[in-house]
């Protein structure tokens, strides 16, 4: 069966390491959903004006060689395997994906949405609305994930990192400091590290967001960010 | 790109007439999903146990011909278009499906379901679990939808109806007749009728349901269903 995007995302993330695994983890995102030629001009997004959210069915492209696992590994679980059908792990038999993400402006063709868990240039498959009605059972209950809550890790900033920023806004890199400082703090406090490193204390890290090269590090239940940097000559969009 | 079913829908519900449009609206429905060989016995719902409900990533495999229709009618709004993105309208330029379903049974490579919005045979390109951190925001609106709720109409079974179901009972056809006749009543109240149909007040309609044709019939804000009887030897699963 042959499915084909109607479009691709434009992301704060650039790498998929750093990519928040949720996008209600992530407010301070910001993303833009870029329409394929085929669907501009048509009203495609006409009605969704209403709504607060919407599901983004996703392709999860930078999976390397498919992965034919019946059991993955989530992160929290720190080593513990679950079946892939009892977790949205990308590694799954059908890469797709599954997001809800929150509309900041819809006009005509425009999408732009926050709560974002896509890395850059994502395929998007499909675009649904969040109903509700369909969407909301009154009971519930989320399984093994409700006793492994994701508890951010404090996350502090650097003064060679806050000096770095301080000179990208006064060289007007960048147009939102506010934006840039939460979103990092979003990106790092959840612990993007994979398990094979969490033992190491004293390494250092890095996370490319919208064009700047993040890096950290971690030490005694605490994250420092100690650099803020441009990658390139790349305009930066926060 | 390219997507492979990991298996396939068995459902009580036999055509796209009378499918319920939302599995939340029938909580009498079941179906199973039957897992494709690759996927078994390989523990590939290991930790499903502890959740309520899934995501069923489903192919519209009953589509006609592709449609590349920006715009659709959604059937509540009697006429109006949206845009196809503003809606869950199963004729979408990727005719991807998101259902939600309640899990009754979990073991092994079984996976029993009930609140059912697809019919026999429908392909399952993934399964998810329901995430309250992640499928549940806080703050929520569903647009154009809070303002068309589904009203379910009265619905009434005829003596001729009845004693054919008591037949079918007293010899063992149907295990459930209180299963049958929810199932019966919630397909039809929601009023599975094609606007084209909705000023003809004497027409008769039928759904196929697990093995039975059901006929019924609209008048004066009533349903009435006129007939239940088998379509032929297939065992009746209810």
């Amino acid at each position: 069966m042959e499915v084909k995007p109607i479009g691709f995302i434009k992301s704060d993330f650039q790498q998929k390491f750093g990519t928040p695994r949720q996008g209600s983890l992530s407010p301070s995102s910001r993303a833009q959903l870029i329409l394929d030629k085929e669907w501009r001009n048509r009203g495609i997004f006409s009605g969704l004006e209403g709504f607060s959210h919407v599901w983004l069915v996703s392709f999860f492209h930078l999976n390397e060689t498919a992965r034919r696992f019946a059991k993955v590994h989530p992160p929290r679980l720190r080593g513990k395997k679950v079946g892939v059908f009892a977790s949205r792990s990308p590694h799954r038999p059908n890469p797709i994906g599954l997001s809800l993400a929150r509309i900041v402006e819809v006009s005509d063709d425009t999408l732009l949405l926050s709560e974002i868990d896509l890395v850059e240039n994502t395929p998007i498959l499909d675009i649904k609305p969040y109903l509700a009605e369909a969407d909301r059972p009154s009971e519930y209950r989320s399984g093994w994930t409700e006793h492994v809550s994701l508890l951010p890790v404090s996350c502090e900033f650097s003064e060679t990192a806050l000096a770095q920023i301080e000179s990208l806004v006064a060289s007007k890199i960048i147009r939102s400091r506010e934006r840039l400082e939460s979103l990092i703090t979003e990106m790092v406090s959840l612990d993007p590290r994979a398990p094979a490193y969490l033992g190491r204390e004293e390494a250092e890290f890095a996370v490319w967001v919208s064009g700047l090269n993040v890096v950290f590090s971690y030490s005694v239940n605490k994250f420092t960010i100690l650099k803020v940097e441009t990658i390139n000559e790349t305009t930066v969009s926060i």
